[in-house]
């Protein structure tokens, strides 16, 4: 199947400038794919340069006057820009002209934009942020991620199954392990939300762990980890805080004079591999849960190489029928909720 | 001023064999301190050998015939073992025979004695765990960790107290800078726990610095980070994953082949600096805060060097009056509160 898809070409830190060659370096590795680039078209045009040519019907443009600034408010951005690239790239979604929208935008903005656009799938009373982490296993999938700070049970439930849907769509794992970030393994632990939680998830069908703590995100014990959206922000920020702090120190360490410095050198190849395994843009790009279209959010940072790999989760998504899935998943769940 | 200690030396996972080393060699480091081995006799003896003569009336033993287990629960252990090493030696700073004590037994079952033993400071309603953490500046402190985890707004500013007056007391450094824990900077972001604690911080005559995120924790921002027990101690496990992750990887690069274990004896020197300044040894002691006595727990696989570091923190927070500092800090808050 082809996928169409919708990229937002003035969002994140340095707009076309990145998502433009990102779009067409994925265009070269994924021949079933069309792409929609949404954005001022001069701006577009520029980046593009003769490349459009080479991509006939696969590559088009689409023209929007509007962009929604970093620090926007979103409900501003909401109400008062409706021909922002934004905008329309989650419209094309929408109406069926694209399969998937990228974004390296505002993440509250495309939040606001894409529940109001598309709205939630039936069952879903929150949309949710699930991002993909390293493990020493492999990966593993962690939501919500700021999205909700006031979670109730029921939402951590459906938080775990759309987590599971997007693990079996993406990575083609039927029956992903969930696992509930706690404070402790047992079942008595933790506060009464996240008690209630464990309750739903251990008779909801999933293939639910039990509960995790904060250290088996990163030994990979679980496929998905579902958390309330404060909790999971303060996680991710943490590794964000600690990975910046150790890679710091490890530079520090190998500046220190000219014998560390050669020691680098010699060192290479394996301070190389390392920067690959850990290499953040590897996992680049947070899909946008429980909406009624595919929407992924890449880091407002994004160089060419990050971006690219949040259209291929994007793509990858869509062309997987993860909102089928989620959607099929939660008709099974209501009568029992 | 002496300050006398009194030790655990039954508690965590390798009992006397680490925590009677620890305690001579700070008997070594330390002139103006006196340490008393609480716990079995018979196994203190056989540890200290000989060596205790040489510190005469500056070591003594303190016979107690049980041991609380590492997975007991708390409330068992508070109620069936009141001759337990755990229990003497909190009933040591309770008697006054003993300015602080150290443990790394069970958390849990050391809070409930502490606080049902000592009781808490007036105006304080819980204590909480507070522990040092390395930043890119120097090291900060972070509570709760994971002694409550539903707290209201009046609970989060008695922890912002508690860590300033800590900081002031160990750190000399009488006003430090305190933060909020949050998923954002601005004042209205997070739950509405967390901006009434905003509220109630700005307003409390500490040095507030305001809401700070997650990768504020290791950046240094603040010297004090005040959230809930559960926030806390999911950030705190969720670092220590992370970091064994990438400890994981950094091996797994410098063993892949000849060329790369030879480069990792030219970087002995720079990769041994880098584990020096993240050894999470070197901030082993976490402090009970908000009782009527000093209390450290320490890691329970805690090594010599690493007991050692709990030693000195308590040693350190007695000899500078840390509840002294609390006391009167909560006298003038109480008014206001």
């Amino acid at each position: 199947m082809t996928v169409t898809l919708a990229i937002d070409c003035m969002g994140g830190d340095h707009g076309p400038s990145v998502t433009v060659p990102a779009a067409l370096r994925f265009l070269d590795t994924d021949p079933d794919v069309r792409v929609v680039l949404v954005g001022r078209a001069e701006a577009v045009e520029q980046q593009l340069g003769v490349a459009q040519v080479r991509y006939g019907e696969r590559l088009s443009i689409r023209h929007a006057t509007e962009v929604v600034g970093m620090d926007e408010p979103p409900a501003l951005a909401m109400r008062n820009k409706k021909d922002s690239s934004m905008r329309v790239a989650v419209d094309l979604v929408k109406s069926g002209d694209a399969q998937a929208a990228v974004s390296a935008g505002n993440t509250g903005a495309l939040m606001a934009i894409s529940r109001f656009v598309l709205k939630t799938l039936p069952g879903i009373d929150r949309p949710a942020i699930c991002s993909t982490l390293p493990t020493l296993r492999g990966q593993t999938h962690v939501l919500d991620l700021g999205a909700n700070v006031d979670c109730s049970p029921a939402h951590l439930l459906q938080f775990g199954i759309m987590g599971a849907m997007l693990v079996a769509a993406v990575e083609h794992n039927e029956r992903p392990s969930v696992g509930l970030l706690n404070i402790g393994e047992e079942d008595i632990k933790g506060n009464e939300t996240v008690k209630q939680a464990g309750e739903l998830l251990r008779h909801s069908g999933l293939n639910f762990y039990g509960n995790v703590e904060g250290n088996d995100i990163y030994k990979g014990t679980v496929d998905v980890v579902v958390c309330d959206g404060f909790v999971g922000n303060v996680a991710l920020k943490t590794s964000e805080g600690l990975a910046q702090m150790l890679a710091t120190f490890l530079r520090e360490q190998f500046s220190r004079n000219w014998v560390t410095k050669l020691a680098a050198v010699f060192a290479m190849s394996a301070l190389k591999g390392f920067k690959h395994k850990v290499d953040s843009r590897r996992y680049n790009g947070a899909a946008l849960l429980g909406l009624r279209g595919v929407v992924v959010k890449s880091h407002g940072a994004a160089d060419v190489f990050a971006f690219e790999q949040a259209i291929r989760r994007a793509v990858e998504a869509a062309r997987n029928n993860l909102i089928e899935r989620i959607s099929a998943r939660m008709e099974r769940e209501r009568p029992a909720a």
